[in-house]
């Protein structure tokens, strides 16, 4: 068991003291769950530090271990240590519960200073209460109960997609079997989704209206676009992997602008309470927890890594980012914070699906005499040759700066770079140390997101009658 | 991979199909959901029996194996396999909703074929929907909101106990670790509880009301109250096996006790609507998948083994009636039906909390020269001595036959039988064979059980003023 050093005790500590007196206070005064949900993502964060730490050597004697190929030494350090962070998000999110819903429902049913309900013996025997409240609180416990609902199942979804990730760390599973994983875990979601939201309506951009009406009903075919988010997030964050930090790094940029977004409904200067208020809360107690057991993921994996987070925490916070977006009703503004890994996902489709030779690993190459990371390339042999066409395109790609490629003398293509965009950050940036090709990615991504969301709300209105924001 | 066999292919085929049949019946009809529930778990029965058969191989390949000391040839066959089962179930139950919520929730949200609700499109955009339905029908929504919750939390729930089932089948944990991992799974359950339900009172039996008054309200006891039940459930089952069989065969017997108890409350001679009608086919509705699952692992499990089902099965087991008498309301007749599990637990603590010498493995012996099954013994020696006055309480249980020891010349006590009630049983029966012998538990237990509902039903009324049945 490796031990944390004192400087980190003592600021683990002081962190996890402050955070336990907010939460203290919060809980004696009905506060506003916001301060308890801080305070939750602080704990978390101490919380999963400590335990990456302590248990990291249980991971590699069990077996959960793999090589960094990007150092010179080599070291093997402890893998799928992602799960430790997702074990602590779920208890953090349990924990949560009696702040969030202490005001709304607890206070009601429980009888806890609240005169107007009255316990009856019968009703204890009977197990029946929660149906004698004064009538203008129902809309009010309605909400609550509804809300109550959705945290529960949201659980549900992060728990299954915990176990399903345990199990692909675990077994070897196959490229195509992994793929669909993440639709399984979304099932508790749909179910939901389907029981008690139901609507499967979309609002039609101005310029189609002529053609479809205001209002299209997508049916079954919603369900489908839910389950292509579900399996997409999770995946997508998978394969935009392969250097120290990225997969937590991005997955923390990708929170924080989701976070940004539900502030800008919760303003003061936004019109309260606004009516999609309810659903940007519930994504920022969602996601709260989460940046503070990523954090703690990020200080340990973070170049040079001490850990590897493994597909487990991928998948976990891939299917995170597709409950708060499907629950939260803004998975297309979801999908504007996900363009470079959609455009790493497209860009790598012609591998992935076999139109041109795949290696075993895509990512980048090592050169231990620089220690620098370079273009890592699939080569194309008289074994596994191109098909005439793909080379075509190959050299066309090359020409936009989009791809590199080799030629024999007969012009024919026998190598490319391969097809992700840690590749082609480096086509294009050169040679570059790990650290600063993922701090590179992680900026390049937190701008387009920003772009991404000033697009939305600023031109939105070009395509819709209202943001929704006002 | 190991295949069916035809005629397993043609018996789960069928099964398979008329459980279809019924389900889309019921789906197209709005009809009961009891249907829609025998027939998921119809349909969990057929896949999960295939998926073991299926998949055995692939967890021997990681490391998922054991052999089964009770035969002549000592096989070594798959371990961990209910984890096959308890996936398979929560699938189940996701599939359920839709069944169960259909008339109640879907009719009323989604408008269809139901004209109070008008969609508008600002609903639509602002995701608010839900707010305006006939008055009439609130409360009856509300009931249906509040169920649905419990749905999520105690999907959550089990989903907990399976990943650390998983941990704990794959990290070997020490069994003072272990004992207390069942409680983070409950908290799900247990903030639920404390959000939703929040009552604490219990009614105090007749003899003590002159001194308690009708209700005492237990506060922060009862949720300790609930942690050990939640506790205790799991792990009384995952103590009281060894012998091919017995973890599942005894969880189907007490899942049968309890859908027979829940039954009573549900019978036409009852006046209906009962107000506990609710809870009990809550808690039939999640034991009929529950069922179906473990039957096909029990047939896999039987004497001789083909699988092992692993610390995984048993506390989802044990969970999953944590689950239903908790949030069901009726812990205390739950309680009832474990009371073989109850006697093997106190039985064990001299043994599990250190009293008396505990050697690592408690199952009984198998004899290779006859085949049968022989109680086990702890040996006491100069190393590992009896402290004198335990060999005076040993000397005493041997006398009232709950106990088989040797003594040497001197009268010290230098052997006894290992303190479960499998190997109490042989003291009393004899050699057994192991199949005979597993089969004679489960008859003990499902008379211990069917005693325990009858005092429950009938001798209630001595101590509380009504049998909360009628």
């Amino acid at each position: 068991m490796q031990d944390l050093t004192t400087s980190e005790v003592y600021s683990l500590g002081i962190v996890s003291a402050v955070c336990l007196a907010i939460l203290f206070n919060a809980f004696q005064s009905n506060g506003e769950p916001l301060y308890a949900s801080l305070a939750i993502g602080g704990l978390a964060f101490s919380f999963s530090y400590a335990l990456i730490q302590w248990t990291g050597d249980v991971f590699v004697r069990r077996g959960y271990k793999g090589r960094d190929l990007s150092k010179k030494t080599r070291p093997e350090i402890p893998e799928a240590m992602g799960l430790v962070s997702a074990l602590v998000y779920l208890l953090a999110i349990v924990s949560f519960l009696p702040f969030a819903f202490k005001r709304d429902i607890v206070a009601v049913t429980s009888g806890g200073g609240n005169k107007d309900l009255r316990l009856d013996i019968e009703d204890i025997e009977n197990g029946r209460f929660l149906h004698r409240f004064p009538l203008e609180k129902v809309g009010h416990l309605h909400a609550a109960l509804h809300n109550l609902a959705s945290y529960g199942f949201a659980y549900g979804t992060l728990a299954s997609i915990t176990i399903l990730g345990i199990l692909d760390d675990s077994f070897d599973m196959r490229w195509r079997h992994k793929f669909f994983i993440p639709a399984f875990a979304a099932l508790p979601m749909l179910a939901l989704y389907f029981v008690d939201f139901g609507v499967t309506h979309v609002v039609v951009p101005l310029p189609l209206r002529p053609y479809f009406g205001e209002l299209v009903d997508l049916g079954i075919l919603y369900y489908l676009y839910m389950a292509a988010i579900s399996i997409f997030c999770p995946n997508s964050i998978n394969i935009l992997a392969g250097i120290n930090g990225l997969e937590v790094g991005q997955s923390l940029v990708i929170a924080c602008l989701i976070i940004l977004n539900d502030s800008l409904y919760l303003l003061p200067t936004v019109q309260q309470p606004h009516p999609a208020a309810d659903s940007h809360l519930f994504s920022i107690y969602l996601l709260l927890p989460f940046v503070g057991v990523s954090l703690a993921l990020f200080r340990h994996n973070w170049y040079p890594s001490k850990v590897f987070v493994g597909d487990t925490y991928c998948y976990f916070a891939g299917m995170l980012f597709a409950v708060v977006g499907i629950l939260g009703h803004f998975s297309k503004t979801l999908l504007l914070l996900f363009i470079p890994q959609i455009f790493n996902f497209v860009y790598s489709a012609p591998q992935l699906f076999g139109l041109v030779p795949c290696p075993r690993h895509r990512l980048p190459r090592f050169n231990a005499r620089t220690g620098l990371m370079e273009p890592s390339v699939a080569t194309f042999s008289e074994e596994k040759p191109l098909i005439p066409i793909v080379g075509q395109v190959l050299k066309l790609l090359h020409a936009f700066k989009l791809l590199r490629i080799v030629q024999d003398e007969q012009g024919r293509v026998v190598e490319s770079t391969n097809f992700t965009i840690i590749n082609l950050w480096l086509v294009w940036r050169g040679r570059l140390r790990e650290d600063r090709l993922a701090t590179e990615l992680l900026v390049m991504q937190t701008v387009v997101g920003l772009v991404g969301l000033w697009i939305r709300h600023k031109l939105a209105l070009l395509m819709f009658t209202v943001d929704n924001r006002f």
